[in-house]
């Protein structure tokens, strides 16, 4: 972890250092070789979203899909973890709901299975609890957190959120058929 | 009851059949003298929206921004309860989640005060289960059921409808300050 880095979105994430123009490409290699294939935002959404174990979004989703669902215009915040120009995992924050509830967060999170295990997800976590205090934010609620998805469920555990309801079958898991939902929720 | 009508929503509804062009005005006078002032779907999304009691979207809200929250593209639907040209109630019904979850449907309820009291909300909320049942939904979720609109958390119950869950103070009520949301569920 100690060389990521933990900072906003920019468009050249999207794809990756390495990836685009020439200028990315010039910019993308570094010393230690990673430019050349370097892994932006929309390889993680789909490695994660093709999995269909976590988030309800079509596994065949486009690029343009992805770029819907998670480049939210503000007040959501896109914000990514960094290493050697290689996106590892992504949130975006923002209002869970309009005017008259918009006190209350919601956020999303996804780590590429590279990253796993390396203490990403918590990192961003920790990091998106601060952000959304700073913004203001009295709450944040998970609308939909996938009862097999243990390392999330866990996750959100041990940084404080609880279970508030569940929707039985809610999901239809590639792996597992139909689990629940889980809607989890602390205060900030 | 007898003389309402439900039906799927068409654009003339949007102002009522007595307001808009000469087509409409022309249109909407009949016999029971209604016409001149038809009663449409802006009329009754502005009325209860603009109390700040039962949706969280912004009370001032405009024509248009109520058109984009109700007129949702297909798949989903949206009926009105009609008297005499009058839309008295309405409702949208449709996927509550992405593609891994859209056998759960969602739906959204509106009552005019002028038809309160007259069972028009009960008449809706069967309709749409039916709806939702002839769609192949699975189950009905409802995100943000807020607590103090009581007539709406007994009428869910009385129609199958179990809390799941509940957001403490979800929810910044015009009269009652901060309030609950509750999220229900019942299987089709």
């Amino acid at each position: 972890m100690n060389s990521v880095e933990i900072r906003r979105f920019v468009d050249t994430d999207w794809n990756g250092s390495g990836h685009g123009d020439e200028h990315g490409r010039e910019q993308g290699v570094d010393e230690h070789g990673h430019g050349g294939d370097g892994h932006g935002l929309w390889e993680v959404w789909h490695e994660v979203v093709a999995a269909g174990e976590s988030y309800d979004n079509d596994p065949a989703s486009t690029e343009q899909q992805a770029r819907s669902h998670w480049l939210l215009p503000p007040p959501f915040e896109v914000w990514v973890a960094v290493e050697d120009g290689d996106v590892l995992g992504t949130y975006k924050v923002g209002p869970n709901k309009g005017r008259l509830g918009d006190h209350v967060a919601n956020a999303s999170f996804m780590v590429s299975t590279r990253a796993r295990g390396r203490g990403v997800g918590r990192a961003l976590g920790e990091h998106c609890l601060d952000r959304a205090r700073e913004l203001g934010f009295a709450a944040m609620q998970f609308n939909a957190v996938v009862s097999t998805n243990t390392t999330a469920v866990k996750l959100w555990h041990s940084l404080g959120f609880t279970i508030v309801g569940t929707i039985p079958d809610g999901f239809r898991s590639t792996r597992h058929g139909l689990v629940d939902f889980h809607i989890m929720y602390r205060r900030l």
